[in-house]
This record gives structure tokens, C-alpha cells and sequence, in this order.
């Protein structure tokens, strides 16, 4: 199955990566067992992106997202941290600060090169308890630990980082990533964190909510029997109150600050295509964005809108592959999943789904 | 087909109406031929309701949303005014005030009865020009004649009102509404006005992108074949560069102000499972929410938040019935309109998916 698009032109690379936007690292730091299962992924900038996010969760737990909003001061960041732990991983992210101020990046305050705050936003998933031990949750140690892990090249997808303890609509939730080169040579790629209450899976097929570009088969009547038993009835939403779907998209093109708003918040389409019910009051939902400025958009005065060649109907394309990279994300984290000790993973109910 | 949600539980009426809502009235009026295509549609709550907007288009046309804003003092609107005629548009809007200002529903500004201002947010959609003549816009007299045609039963869907002159991904747009009663009897419906510049049906087959409770065959061949040509290019974003998703959500239940906002926010997830691309820079989409608080939910100090019973329990299932009622009125507008000289309409180019 590919996934086809109205105007049929763009097709997601499944198998891509964040890192596929050349400028953006990925790391992850995680433990598992001995009442442990949470971690810790840093995106990093080192040399600055314009940012932007988006919050659509009713249960939010971020820092720094203020000073993302297009009024204000600072335009770029360093790093962006996504972590387990609740609103106790934000912590996290202050080892992901210090690790950017050991390597030189942040924004400068004052004549010394020393002189310079790191600017890491954060968002973070509940996983609170998950491993066995309720005061087991990432600390500043694991923000460093994920950003010196940082590499240019693909990250591991499912079980990993910020997605360790995350379970999504019954099932082991994880870490996906997805990617689209557009026309021009310009890159959108998305990073999710799904641990949603919603599921990426529909109960009528057994299958993703959205088709992804891997070929894959309908579950066997047995397998499905046995999804449907683990898929979550209605009522795990109160009984699993807290939830959170995180995540990152990013684009090589130069995107004004006021511009990554927008760009992360046409990102949560992609998040209501892949997750249902998604945005509840029980999930703290919040998608960041980076432009890395490499490629150039048309001036904003180019033309004038009507005109193909526009600068809204370039924004336009990265938007719709936005939605469309970061639902392939969503989908992703659960399909390459895999269980450790917590729920089931989809992986391991359905493996002949996977069976070219 | 029945929509299936992952709890299994709601299912959508597509022939449902914002009206199965008590305490709210619809009327349209439109004209079609001699220059003319366009109509606005008025949404009547004349003993008030609680109300919120959420605006994520790039190209918005609207008035009344700053005062919608949970901070701001007034509670409760009179009406919502649904329109084409792009900005012109928004003139229809003081007819409806007119209507109800004569109808005595307003806010209280004085001692006397008489001293009311009546609040009627509004939105519009971009279709200026599409019956042949620029000028020819829905004025003050449209407003007045639709708030006067309001009627507390289900209002007709199509090709009508506000959605006179919509265009949906190539094919001739309208004006949908679907509804869904959830336990303990509270009722939550949908009026969606779809003129995107996305498509509703899915080019891969013909179909919805959402599936609706109709029995819908696949469409012929030859069908397709036809569809296909009409849907939208990729380049008629820049063709036709403004378009618009507007509708309203309501529900019997007692809401905030703020509850409110979010209940219109998460409505924007089923105009993104409907319609494909959608929020792009030349889409307005902008959906208004109206709780009339015939039903009360529980305090939200009753028993914790993790309670089965709990208010953030209660309002997750209002929150994905509005998403999936938003989804089920975007396509319902597609799937009733009927060509008028424009495009042409679904239903003409595949009449044998309608077939039983």
C-alpha cells in the first residue's frame, strides 16, 4: 500500500528519519528493568533552527514554550527534548542544556563565547510507574546521556528513547519516524512519540488507522481475535488517565518563526489521522517544529499569492507533508514496537501482518 | 459501513441534524442564477448558548471570535452566522443581529428590555465571482431572510445556504450535518460548509476519505474515470487560491466558555480525517462550538479525575463525538450537494455508489 494523497504527488518514506534533515542529530538514553521502563531522546540543533509548537493536549506537561510564540525574543533553538517521566522528566532537559553549553551552542548573552543559554523546549509523555518503581524517572543525567548520543544519521525507531514506557491504545507505544523529499529538493521529516489513550490501530481491519508505504497483510482471524482483547476498551481512558503524544517535525527549508507555528500546528492533523480519539483531555498532545534554513522559500512579496510559484503555495506543500510525515510517524512508533514486560506489542500479536 | 471508533461505540447519524439539538434553529437562503451562486446560513440560539471558536485556516474570515475568547465577558451568543461572499460576507452577519434584535435575544446593555446588542460571531467562505458576477454577495437582507427561514427541524443539506457556491477539491461543495446521542442522553451534532481546497474522496477509490453510515458501493469504472478528472490538480491551489471549511458543533450539554474552546478545537480532528489536505494557507477553516446546557455534567470536583464519572471523562466523549460528527458533516456536504451550473457534484458523476 502506498499512500496516496489527493493530488497523488507526494509519497512518505516510512523508513525515513528527522536526521534526514541535514543538520538535526537524534540520541536516546533509556532504562529498562529493575523497576525501570522510561527515557530520554534529544533532537539537536547545534547550530540553531528557527522553531515553532503547537499544543493540543488537555494535559500538557512542556517548558520553553512560551518563548516559541512568534512575538517573542529568541528565534532559534539548540535542541528540543522529548521524555518520559511526566512533568518530573523535565528535568531532563536541563542535561540536555548543559550538554549544549559544553559544546558551545546556545544563544549568546553577554561579550564571552561562554555567555550563551541553551534553548531546549521539552515535552513530555506519562509513564509514571510503568517499570515498577514510581520514582524511577529520567533526570538531568539522562538528558545528557541522549543528547552525547546524538547522531547525524537515522535513529532506532519503536522501543527506544522517550518511547520506552509509553503503551498506546493497549499496545506498546514507542518512537516512529517517517521522512518526504519534496520537488526542489526539500526535506520534511517527523519524529513522534506516541502513548496515546487513542489507538493507531482500527478495530474494524486490525490495521493503522493510515495505510503506510510498507506492504502489509490483514491479521489473521486468530491474531485479530487476540488484538481486539488488547486494544483498550472505553474505559482504559479512566483507568490510564494520563497519556501524551510528542513529537517533531522538521524542515531543511528557511521557515519564519511565525511560519513554524503554523507548521506544527498542521503537524496534529497528521496526529488525528493516525490516533482516535486523539487530543483528549487526557493527553497532553504537543508537536515542536525546526527549519534549518537551508533551502530557500520565494520572498513572501514574490508573485503574489495567486501565483504557483508563491510563497504560501511553497508553505502549502510542507505543510500537507507535515500531516502526512507526521501521521507515517505515529503509525511507525507502534508498528516497530516491541514488548518489554508491559502491554503487548502490535508486533508481536500480528506477525504475519508483516509477512511480505 | 458504519464508522467504527476504537471504543466501539459511537456511531455517527449522518442524516442527524444541528438541530437534533434542542434549542437551536437553522435557516438559509441563497440565490442561484443571473450572477448569482452564493447563500448564508443562520444558526439561531435565541434563549443564548455557552460558546468558543477555534480559527486554524490561513486565510480566515471572521468577526465576533476575539469576544469568544474564555476570558473575555460575554458568555453566551444569540446566533452564528455562516456565509458566502468572502469578507463582503461578514454583512449578512448584522441582518442576523437585526433579526434577533427584533426577536428581543440579545445581551442586556441597559434598564429597558430593548437594550440588547445581540452577539453573532460569524465566518465566511471565499466564493466571490462563482455565479459570474464579482459583485453579487450575500448582504444584510440574506442574513435577515436566513435567521427568519430558521426552523428547530432538520435542515435541509446540499447544495444550500452558506454552502451555495462551495467548491470541494474540484467538485461542487454544500453543507452537511451529521449528530450522535451519547449515554445519559446528551446530544452532540455538527454543521459543516465545505469549500476546501482538499479533497473529501479518496482518489484511490473513488470513496470518502471517512466512511459514513450510507452504504456506499465502489464506484463503476467509468465512474472513477470521470472523478478522477474532475478532482482538483495538484496546481488548483494556486488556481483557486481561497477556500474555506466553516461549521459550527453543538451539544446539549452544560459547558464553559473554556470547555467550549476545546470542544470547537477538537472538531478541527474530523475536518482533518474528512478532508485532505486541510488547514493549508488558503483555507479559512474556522469552526465555532455552542453548548446550550440543557444536560449537566458532573462538577469537576466530583470525584477526582480518574473517575469513570469524572467532567474530564464526560467531556472526552463530547470531545471525539464532535470530531467524529465534524467528519461524518464534512462528507454528508459532499455527498448531498447537486450540481447548479458549477462543477460538477459527486452524486452526479457516481450515482451507482448510491445505489442499495
Amino acid at each position: 500500500m502506498r499512500p496516496s494523497t489527493p493530488s497523488g504527488a507526494l509519497v512518505v518514506d516510512p523508513n525515513g528519519s528527522l536526521t534526514d534533515v541535514e543538520g538535526i542529530s537524534v540520541g536516546h538514553h533509556q532504562r529498562i528493568g529493575r523497576g525501570w521502563r522510561s527515557g530520554t531522546t534529544a533532537i539537536i540543533t547545534i547550530d540553531g533552527a528557527t522553531a515553532g509548537v503547537d499544543v493540543r493536549g488537555g494535559g500538557p506537561g512542556t517548558r520553553e514554550t512560551d518563548l516559541l510564540r512568534p512575538e517573542n525574543l529568541v528565534q532559534q533553538v539548540n535542541g528540543i527534548c522529548l521524555t518520559g517521566g511526566s512533568a518530573y522528566g523535565l528535568a531532563a532537559a536541563h542535561g540536555v542544556m548543559r550538554w549544549l553549553e559544553a559544546a558551545g551552542s546556545g544563544f549568546s548573552v553577554g561579550p564571552q563565547s561562554e555567555s550563551i543559554v541553551p534553548i531546549v523546549p521539552a515535552a513530555v509523555i506519562f509513564d509514571l510507574g510503568r517499570g515498577g518503581n514510581f520514582a524511577n524517572r529520567p533526570t538531568e543525567d539522562f538528558g545528557w546521556r541522549a543528547a552525547a548520543a546524538a547522531r547525524p544519521r537515522p535513529e532506532v525507531n519503536g522501543t527506544v528513547g522517550a518511547g520506552t514506557g509509553a503503551v498506546a491504545g493497549g499496545l506498546q507505544g514507542g518512537l516512529g519516524s517517517a521522512s518526504v523529499r519534496l520537488e526542489h529538493g526539500i526535506v520534511v521529516a517527523a519524529l513522534a512519540v506516541v502513548n496515546a489513550s487513542g489507538s493507531v490501530i482500527d478495530r474494524a481491519t486490525g490495521l493503522p488507522w493510515e495505510p503506510t508505504a510498507h506492504a502489509l497483510r490483514r491479521p489473521k482471524a486468530w491474531e485479530r481475535a487476540e488484538l481486539l482483547d488488547a486494544i483498550s476498551p472505553p474505559t482504559t481512558a479512566t483507568a490510564q488517565p494520563l497519556n501524551t503524544t510528542i513529537g517533531v517535525v522538521a524542515t531543511s527549508a528557511r521557515l519564519t518563526k511565525a511560519e513554524c507555528t503554523r507548521f506544527a500546528a498542521v503537524s496534529h492533523d497528521g496526529m488525528a489521522r493516525a490516533i482516535r480519539p486523539v487530543h483528549s483531555m487526557f493527553d497532553g498532545d504537543t508537536v515542536f517544529s525546526l527549519a534549518t534554513g537551508v533551502d530557500e522559500l520565494p520572498e513572501a512579496t514574490a508573485g503574489g499569492f495567486r501565483t504557483e510559484g508563491s510563497r504560501p503555495a511553497a508553505i502549502n506543500e510542507i505543510l500537507e507533508a507535515a500531516a502526512l510525515c507526521f501521521a507515517a510517524a505515529c503509525t511507525q512508533a507502534v508498528l516497530s514496537a516491541h514488548s518489554i514486560g508491559g502491554p503487548p506489542s502490535y508486533r508481536d500479536l500480528c506477525p504475519s501482518v508483516f509477512r511480505a
